[in-house]
């Protein structure tokens, strides 16, 4: 950030040529690479009335639609009400936290279609979707939403789509290698989603570091309202994370345990976040931010075990540990990020995402590298851990060595890739705003006259009560 | 409207009798009318657990609730609280949207379960219901929620309940007229529900015209706040369009299919939404009327086609084209509807429903004139267009026709139907508001103080911090 | 109260050790009864893989997770959304209403499914759990939620998990005279949620009086932003009642059965609710109060019967009754009961699940008393009412007595338990709240600076419209 940046000058913050560039161009390739590549799945496609007789189902409820359609509009609501309106907890940035996040999500779906589709879902040179696709986006994206936390505030439209553009690219490449290369079991994302997200946005943020940001601290709070909103977000995170851990496990009892294990994990989360935030704070009041954030960090963290023998008391041993770890990060660590690595985490993501993902990855390679036939049964165990073809031999040790592999994989692909999008979008070219105007919903949105103006006052002030 | 209403003179809004009355009488008729006709079908009966050992029913699971219970629940939370909150971004007018909505909705469904009935379930002189029923009550009250946006603020619950009384009626007819007569596909209601539901309500507005409502000019913008309830509905509405449009589809790949086509359509759509509210606003910024309602219009335009082969590329081309028109329709065509035509469109219903769902009839006449059986399959070809019976012969190109034929039955019937029941609430005994107190909760609500008053005023004005 | 509590003196409020150390050392005792007792049930076991194949289930589709599932997230939003939102009405409680329902429900539902896995799913020493646990452990905290409703305010958040510890207990204890020793059907809770919980909640709020309670009067009443959150949560309990009283029904047409007559119910309480809630205002005017809990009396009380054969004209005649009753409740019976029995009810839940549970147990005793035979059908008639076993003799009248017995046990158990826990509550070690800090979330919580100061203000007063 050069001469050009002296405090207190204002940005170029016009959006109207750069952003409905983007938008259109990119959304035209969306639709040419769609067109070239992208046909309905089997059991998506009219063929499947033949093709059903043919494979011997004998019921259309054994169409993946009915197994997978309930979570994957669970997780939907996830990504974008979910995430949305978890940021809004800054008093002017509601639209921006709602809107971009709406507008980030809805690009990054259809990129992680196609990059996803050639990783996994590419047959005879087409890409074909079923509903198990539309989840692996919603993930996907989920991954860019975590990141966005990091940077809400004090990045322009533009710049969120270009990090959408190469996150998208990347989480799949990491994917790629976690699930196909390492053989790695990630059904809930701990690595995939939320480690590689949270680093990968914390890289981003570090390289985007404001010395003067403190110019906008006003605005970084919330009010009384938008802390309401926020918790719409954070009761659809926390309710639906069941069915996010679940969404794209095996059929059966696979998807029925990992629906439980989180449960489970979330409930006792709950409990710690309050006691630590109460016992962190010196009047011992609750601070909503661990409220709104450490509750959900039960979910981060047994994303990848949740499938798996984890057991309900293990879901909440691991609840418990990471709301009190949570809480004190946003106690104790957020500042001294801040003040000392130059990591401005707008919303706490290392502690809601980054640390958790953490435990949750270290927890998955424990609980593969402990699991017995004994515990799983016979079949059950080569299921679960899919020990089939030239897996076939793998034994649950070796498995784990694999897991804690992927988290090193993915912390690897998120520091490199982080830093390198935090390089790109440093170009002074993308309408990012001053450092006094950041979290402020006025630079990139139309806002409306304030409240109390006219219709609130009409009344006012005499007729107010005389308050005790 | 004659020499009684001056400018300024207090009409008669007095709801104590009339609503209460309205309301229990047709309530005690459709407990009546209940009584006589509605029985549970087979499915939902006790009888089915013998029924299904004669019908061969091997498992509980074959039960249609299991097939279309998650996608009704999320109908039902589109029509309440998706069209409720949309509603809601007025800024002194959120009672009355959510309020109102919940009412007319609440009457709508029970007296759309009994109109639909009558036409489509009908055995042994009763009305036999289940989960697909409850569905297409709730698809029913979608088409009258859509209308209210065009009167929203400036009509009494009487006759907002008269509207629905009326419609619903109408609704059914048309309903009947395309579906049975013409054998037209209309899945997700691109006509029966959107064309009809818009220009319906815009005939209504027309005859309601108020030529001075610039009188509540001021309240009939957003605020802050408001803006964020109505983007709970725009979300809501968003995130579970797939389900709407794919919620009575044949059960199987058709449901599957619908699921994906809108979910590409809507996310398209998101993208030219912003690129062309930028656009067209001189400083760039973009505009919450836009995202909160054009973001939805690509849902609206795959409302016919989606469970045909549209094809996920064909569906981002619908959904492309939709979030343009209806954007540019809130910027050029809405203030010339009004001042030109002397329609006062209150949520810009034309813009998110009439040309979108237009247009999604058109699109479908479109993919079913040029569906082949190479396409679909044999069988499915055959399951898709129902080709059976009656209909055993007829071709793609005539069912394209038939198609178009449903797109001008529905705008007839909304034309004529909205001019009679204009015409109907155009009579002084329902208790509309005067046009300087349109848009205001205070006419039909208990409205609580104001919110400055004793709780937030308490610390102020003394301890404000000094503000740069 | 003794001669320490002189009107106005603070109290000691500090929650720094107590909700800390509540919170820790029952989590811990969680994680511990949950290691020695809590195991998965067959059908979420890894072990499945190779049960399902002795069990000769035929598709991973017949497990319960697809059955119930979509349900219970449903209900999960009810509990956790439904009553944490429908509590955000009073002006400066929207942290407390929402952040405390989160807690005291997330410590409930794990000691909710010990205690009601000791009673129903214990064998071989071992609690199994699957997806209907689940959902029982969300039902039973929906009793702690409704007695909630009826100390809002005016305890402190270490009560509150007292109050939950002992409810949960007793609920559970409940349960099981009336499910497993009388045999009672009552799969939605009419008696062992609603009655129970509302009974023992105002029992609670009696021991608690608080005769100075009008010093926090000004604090009592909502602000517009407030009552449309609190819809939020009166639509999310509105729309997924159907789901919350099929949720744990037989599979197949009991579960469709008893959602299409909660669906009935609640449309006719509706229509009922407003009529009333015009009738007995003066100005004709409808308070927000009405809408937001009387519209859900008819899903209350078809808690029992829905599942039987009521019927949808049956449910529409309840629902009718029960608007009526729940409306004339909160005008005429909650200021009698404030000022003649001393019960302080901030939510009014006599009047949603107190009088509306009564109803829904006795409607549920003639519904079961005139069942025949024919209406159900034979095998119909025995699953509806698991007329097996030791149970096989019993007649249909001898089930409606038996009903009839279990809305009586449930009242005793709660105005039982509910002196118990109410004089327990009382001790001065909780660290309730002053009268005159009742209704504000001050206490307990960090609360964000006003909104008016600095950012809203920032452009007043100057450039305020001159409004008419």
């Amino acid at each position: 950030r050069g001469a050009a940046e002296a405090p207190g000058m204002a940005k170029n913050t016009y959006m109207r040529w750069r952003l409905p560039l983007v938008c259109l161009l990119w959304e035209v390739a969306m639709i040419v690479l769609f067109g070239v590549f992208v046909r309905f799945g089997p059991e998506a496609d009219a063929h499947w009335e033949e093709e059903k007789k043919e494979m011997n189902v004998t019921s259309d409820i054994e169409n993946d639609f009915y197994f997978r359609y309930p979570s994957f509009q669970d997780v939907h609501v996830m990504i974008f009400v979910g995430f949305g309106f978890l940021m809004m907890f800054l008093k002017r940035y509601g639209f921006g936290a709602v809107g971009f996040n709406f507008l980030l999500a809805a690009f990054g779906i259809q990129w992680a279609l196609l990059m996803q589709g050639w990783f996994h879902s590419f047959k005879t040179g087409k890409i074909l979707i079923g509903v198990e696709n539309l989840i692996n986006a919603d993930f996907c994206v989920g991954s860019v939403c975590v990141a966005f936390g990091a940077i809400l505030g004090k990045t322009s439209p533009v710049q969120l789509l270009v990090m959408t553009l190469f996150q998208v690219t990347l989480f799949a490449v990491n994917e790629y290698i976690l699930l196909n290369l390492l053989h790695v079991k990630d059904a809930g994302g701990s690595m995939t989603i939320h480690t590689f997200g949270a680093y990968f946005g914390l890289t981003v943020t570090r390289i985007l570091y404001r010395p003067n940001l403190e110019q906008s601290k006003d605005k970084q709070g919330s009010v009384y309202h938008s802390d309401l909103f926020a918790m719409v977000g954070t009761l659809y995170l926390w309710m639906y994370w069941p069915s996010f851990n679940s969404a794209i496990s095996e059929h059966g009892d696979a998807q029925h345990r990992a629906a439980i294990n989180t449960y489970c994990s979330l409930a006792a989360c709950v409990l710690t976040t309050m006691a630590f935030s109460s016992l962190l704070q010196k009047k011992g009041k609750l601070d909503m931010v661990h409220i709104q954030n450490a509750t959900l960090a039960g979910g981060v963290a047994v994303g990848t075990s949740a499938e798996m023998m984890l057991t309900p008391y293990g879901s909440l041993i691991v609840g418990f540990i990471c709301g009190i770890v949570s809480t004190v990060g946003y106690v104790y660590l957020t500042p001294v990020l801040e003040s000392r690595l130059h990591i401005q985490d707008t919303c706490g993501i290392h502690n809601l995402h980054g640390m958790p993902g953490l435990i949750g990855g270290i927890v998955g390679a424990i609980t593969a590298a402990v699991a017995t036939e004994d515990v799983y049964g016979k079949e059950g165990f080569i299921k679960a851990f899919d020990f089939t073809g030239s897996y076939k031999t793998r034994t649950p040790s070796v498995q784990g060595g694999f897991q804690a592999a992927g988290i090193v994989v993915s912390l690897v692909m998120a520091f490199a890739g982080g830093a390198l999008v935090g390089g790109i979008l440093k170009l002074p070219i993308w309408g990012d705003p001053a450092d006094e105007t950041c979290f402020e919903d006025d630079i990139y949105w139309e806002v409306p006259e304030d409240e109390e103006s006219d219709v609130y006052h009409m009344h006012s002030p005499g007729d107010k009560p005389a308050s005790p």
